[in-house]
């Protein structure tokens, strides 16, 4: 039996999401893995910095009464903070900043520095930082593990390295987004383009700002991040064609749903002749025969062309907080067991 | 680097694409993995029981040459040829009984015994002492693997035990059988039935005498295996509920096509309230917005649902028996890494 001193940067729906997670499955882990943990470290702008080397109880953090351990002073960097947590786990879950990754590549760079694995729900450390952060885990002999950040808990990277070892992933193709997915089919339902919108804040996938999503940057970096951990390519956000859904109108939506080829948000990556990676997101027509015209919006897809199988496709229905949730613990369980 | 003695018990088409593909993939195995392997031993009814410790070249036993190597006189049971051979891993590709697994279970028995891997695409091992063995290979200090035994090198097994640690699996549902998805696939081009056996024969994918995958025993073992390996079930084949493809007739076949929800031989099991297992394999009509619906006849396809997410589906596009014999390399790969 191993114990793991667990710390949580950010603190919101995906980190309450965890605890309560691991609250559930801690039986589960116990037994079949021989891993316990405790939480000693909890990092919010709300809350300051909290850490306590023995340990909250879940139920005070699920509560918010942990807030009265918050450090003080308050510690002058992370490094620090998770020294005071002893922290062997960092789950890094700040917001994204997709131009340049930070602050969680420094957050992660300073938990695999301290001797703490780290585990991310944010894109950009893959995108702007993959190889050397998991160069810096290999030295360290910790890990840097990142599921959560294409599609929830949707097998993706340990796909490859689990499943699929020494396999080569020829291209790729997939929704990775859910809120174009939702809009879209609001406004095939009739609806509009805003009440799309609106459905995806409700259900907590959007942001205020739907910008992002609506341009296409989303699917941008997911497939950058896939493009470059698994076809071993340096893909860099520009070099990306994007075309969002922003100027597709109701009429073209419903039109194409009618003639049995409906719209989704697809982004694509292939490796070409000369060995390069060239990927597009945009707006496609899809044929019904294909797997993923008729999934829900919030559904997230991925189909994979590899030497070994003609194509592979892995769906995840109407994820929801819980499966992003899920996507980290896993990666905890395999970054220890 | 280690290099481990493969042995090959049944060298078929199958037998031969996994030589094929351990050369091919022989770099990659070295530079990701440290593996080397060379091939000791080899049984067929047409060869004999080859063995020789130093390796033979691959080019030799997929021209046939290697016929020469033959144990003489031949060992009298299996584990005399496997310590001859000295191996470390046994590929167990014989064919399939499905009432009892033998010989099948007798041979992965014997390569635990003696202390070497067991790996198997002969689903009849899993549905039929799946707790023994792996209770064998757990004392023994080696792995019991059968990835390739449900769809060929689709993830259902490795799924659960990589990518999904301790998540917990609810129901799950299936085209688990190549030969019948050709069928009603070539009735519903506007072929016969027969005509469609020819072609699953074709492709390599049926057996002379059909009724296995027709009468819906391949799906029904399949089920068993998939239920009683992550499900924790104890499901036996008599259990399940099975109806085949035989008495639907092509008019009712094509009218379900046409009315928008065509038949699909469909395998499924949930866990009942009283914590059953119930299981059943039966042609169903599914709804156009079905993902498995669309699919080629010979692809093969998984949906389960997880107390982690609501719906996970893995699609294996057409598959081949490279697919298959990759399969067992990543079991391989797997087991030793």
């Amino acid at each position: 039996m191993k114990r793991y001193n667990l710390c949580l940067l950010g603190y919101g729906n995906v980190g309450r999401a965890l605890v309560a997670l691991l609250v559930k499955k801690s039986e589960a882990m116990r037994e079949l893995y021989g891993i316990e943990w405790r939480i000693t470290g909890v990092a919010t702008r709300r809350m300051g910095w909290l850490a306590s080397p023995e340990g909250f109880e879940a139920e005070a953090l699920l509560s918010g009464e942990a807030a009265s351990k918050a450090l003080s002073p308050p510690p002058s960097n992370v490094s620090e903070w998770l020294r005071a947590a002893r922290a062997d786990v960092l789950f890094e879950n700040t917001s994204l900043e997709p131009h340049t990754g930070e602050p969680a590549v420094s957050h992660v760079r300073a938990a695999l520095e301290s001797g703490a694995h780290a585990i991310t729900a944010n894109k950009g450390t893959v995108v702007h930082a993959y190889r050397e952060l998991n160069e810096l885990a290999r030295e360290k002999g910790r890990r840097f593990m990142f599921e959560s950040t294409v599609a929830d808990c949707l097998p993706v990277f340990s796909l490859f390295r689990e499943d699929f070892p020494a396999a080569e992933l020829l291209s790729f193709s997939g929704l990775l987004n859910s809120t174009t997915g939702i809009i879209l089919e609001e406004i095939e339902r009739g609806g509009t383009f805003d009440e799309g919108v609106r459905r995806a804040q409700a259900m907590g996938v959007a942001e205020t700002n739907p910008s992002y999503d609506v341009d296409g940057w989303d699917s941008t970096v997911k497939a950058c991040a896939i493009a470059n951990v698994l076809m071993n390519a340096q893909l860099k956000l520009e070099e990306v064609q994007r075309v969002g859904i922003r100027n597709l109108d109701a009429r073209e939506v419903l039109e194409a749903r009618a003639a049995g080829r409906p719209y989704k948000l697809v982004a694509r990556a292939e490796r070409t002749r000369d060995g390069r990676i060239k990927a597009v997101v945009r707006p496609e027509q899809l044929p019904l025969t294909d797997p993923l015209v008729g999934l829900d919006g919030s559904s997230l897809a991925v189909h994979f062309e590899l030497d070994v199988l003609p194509g592979l496709t892995v769906i995840a229905h109407n994820p929801d907080v819980q499966s992003t949730a899920y996507g980290l613990l896993a990666d905890f369980i395999n970054a220890v067991r």
